[in-house]
């Protein structure tokens, strides 16, 4: 009885399985009986928001009955002066995952081809699944998107859309600036490029391309948010960089009621805040040599990061990560790993506080030893 | 140059005007130079939320680094027993909107049928055109929507889905829960209804139909929200009430981690609080009072209303009741209309605190005066 759904969903929507793309630490939390302690494994920012953030979310109750502004004027105006960039230039969304599925959904008729690196960011192939697409994946070379991998998948597939994250999860490698925009144009004008730069703000000055690098190009949209360094995930705040003939694409679709008013305004308050950004980016900084130190103490190899977070190459295979994942979870320690070969030999750690990290170094020989 | 836009966006994309539902309060202010100072326009709740839910909004900000539950376990077991459903009976969404635009995308492909009233909720028009479904329209009856005419519209075009508001917006009429259950019932299975309720609270309570009066049928999905009574509409948190099987279909493509943290801790301490819920539902019938009077006051005709807002006759035309809305907001008083004849013959005055009350009582006269 239970199990009983309306019978005339689309045939796409029925072919579907109600696989997540991440199980939340709460829900995992629920599973196992066991708290989280150290919450180190969603790429979220333990050290917080700017305090002007935090108050204006505070002060922003007082508004809260009141839709916010559909158009988002003023973080559009204030996003536009801080990149160099025109309004116009600008689409905000509900983090960058609500602007991945608007995009997949602008370009994607069920069947067309969509390129993206084996074992990127499972949440953009949620929504290529979502609209019919056909994946077409590109292994990762030297724990790196490849970027002429990519650039031939495309070409061989006629493909209208392509993903690449730079910096990448969950490895946290990059390119430079100078390929990037060499690979943006390389792409056939017919291509649809998604740079996602979520974690462009933890990332060397090298290897995020200055606005204008590639704001002529209508074929290119770059994603930025305020889910990492600014620490607002819970907000749900990110933008999308481009020509204003294909950023206004997103007005067709969007749900232009969908922004939270409260949430607005932190980020307004968060972006004028960059010294307290720096901050903690420098705090990152010091997190991510913290892990890989833990990583080498305990005989496991930490790879470069150019994110919030370390990917640490584990030495073996996939259930041999999947227990050390596991193993931390009962110790409190919630961190996650990639989800397909060869990079799931690998535990993704979140940059954190001390004690998140104390914990977790205090907990990681426990599980080795009592894997070994 | 700036026109220029990504060639291969889908054919659908193309084909979409890039219109919004609305326009904004603070985008007619821009556009105008005026400043709003009564904002009754957007059904919004000027008596606010819950204190109990401005003080979790702000508590909120110290965890507003993490990514809300995906599950909204929280959420969905509070709802459940206000209710008296079970969790797996709730899909909680970024409004109703948000899930008006995922229930469109899980029925409708291009070019399928869609009934809803002429005159209708826009923004269900918007999602129904986003996905190329075709709208097929039923006039109001004596200024309400009319249950004969959808059924009889969804018959004759073997609809696979239905829009229908009780109460209903822009007209705030509503019909009786039997007459409600009686037209749920009489749809083919075939057909999924959208029940939007989001003025359930200021209805009659004849009006909305117990849980358990349709639980059983896969083919309906009622919507409610926390944007109109609870007074959280910047907060942007609605869900729909179904048959687990029917409501886990949006699993299948929701944005998994698009709730706001904070916004959900806020619609939680919202719910908690029934009693300043009943206090001001108390003040909306006040104020509906208060915007009749006006209206007789000024030859003019207040329909009956079970929403926090109140459509008036103007007796003409649309230009008259166009002239009225640009003539109020010269005042400073934001108001909207209905989209269509011969709805637009009113004008739709949200409920709202006294001050707002009362300079639209000194503001009408001389707009009218101006108009004869």
């Amino acid at each position: 009885m239970s199990s009983q759904s309306f019978c005339r969903f689309t045939p796409l929507i029925a072919s579907l399985p109600s696989t997540v793309p991440f199980v939340g630490p709460e829900a995992i939390e629920r599973q196992t009986g066991k708290a989280v302690l150290a919450r180190i494994g969603a790429n979220e920012s333990g050290f917080g928001p700017s305090p002007r953030a935090m108050a204006a979310l505070s002060e922003a109750a007082a508004d809260i009955w009141k839709y916010n502004d559909p158009e988002n004027h003023a973080l559009k105006m204030a996003l536009a002066a801080h990149h160099g960039v025109k309004p116009d230039n600008l689409a905000i969304g509900e983090g960058i995952d609500d602007l991945l599925g608007l995009t997949v959904r602008l370009v994607i008729e069920p069947g067309l081809p969509v390129v993206t690196s084996f074992g990127g960011y499972p949440t953009f192939n949620f929504h290529v699944n979502g609209f019919g697409g056909r994946l077409v994946t590109v292994p990762y070379r030297d724990d790196r998107e490849d970027l002429d991998g990519l650039l031939e998948a495309v070409k061989r597939e006629n493909a209208p859309l392509v993903y690449f994250a730079n910096p990448d999860n969950p490895m946290g490698s990059w390119w430079d600036a100078t390929d990037v925009v060499r690979f943006a144009r390389a792409l056939p004008e017919t291509c649809l490029l998604i740079l996602d730069e979520a974690y462009g703000e933890t990332a060397p000055a090298n290897a995020i391309p200055p606005a204008d690098a590639l704001i002529d190009l209508p074929n290119v949209l770059r994603m930025r948010t305020f889910s990492k360094a600014y620490g607002l995930a819970g907000a749900r705040i990110g933008y999308a960089i481009g020509m204003p003939g294909t950023v206004s694409a997103f007005d067709k679709i969007r749900n232009h009621f969908g922004m939270v008013r409260s949430s607005t305004a932190a980020a307004l308050a968060a972006l004028s805040d960059q010294a307290y950004l720096r901050q903690v980016i420098g705090r990152i900084a010091v997190a991510r040599e913290r892990i890989a130190a833990i990583a080498t103490e305990n005989g496991l190899t930490a790879l470069p990061s150019a994110t919030n977070f370390v990917a640490i190459d584990c030495g073996r295979d996939q259930p041999f990560a999947r227990a050390i994942v596991d193993g931390l979870m009962q110790h409190g320690v919630f961190i996650r790993m990639p989800g397909v070969a060869p990079l799931n030999r690998c535990i993704r750690v979140s940059a954190g506080l001390e004690p998140d990290l104390d914990l977790f170094a205090e907990s990681l020989p426990k599980v080795l030893a009592a894997l070994r």
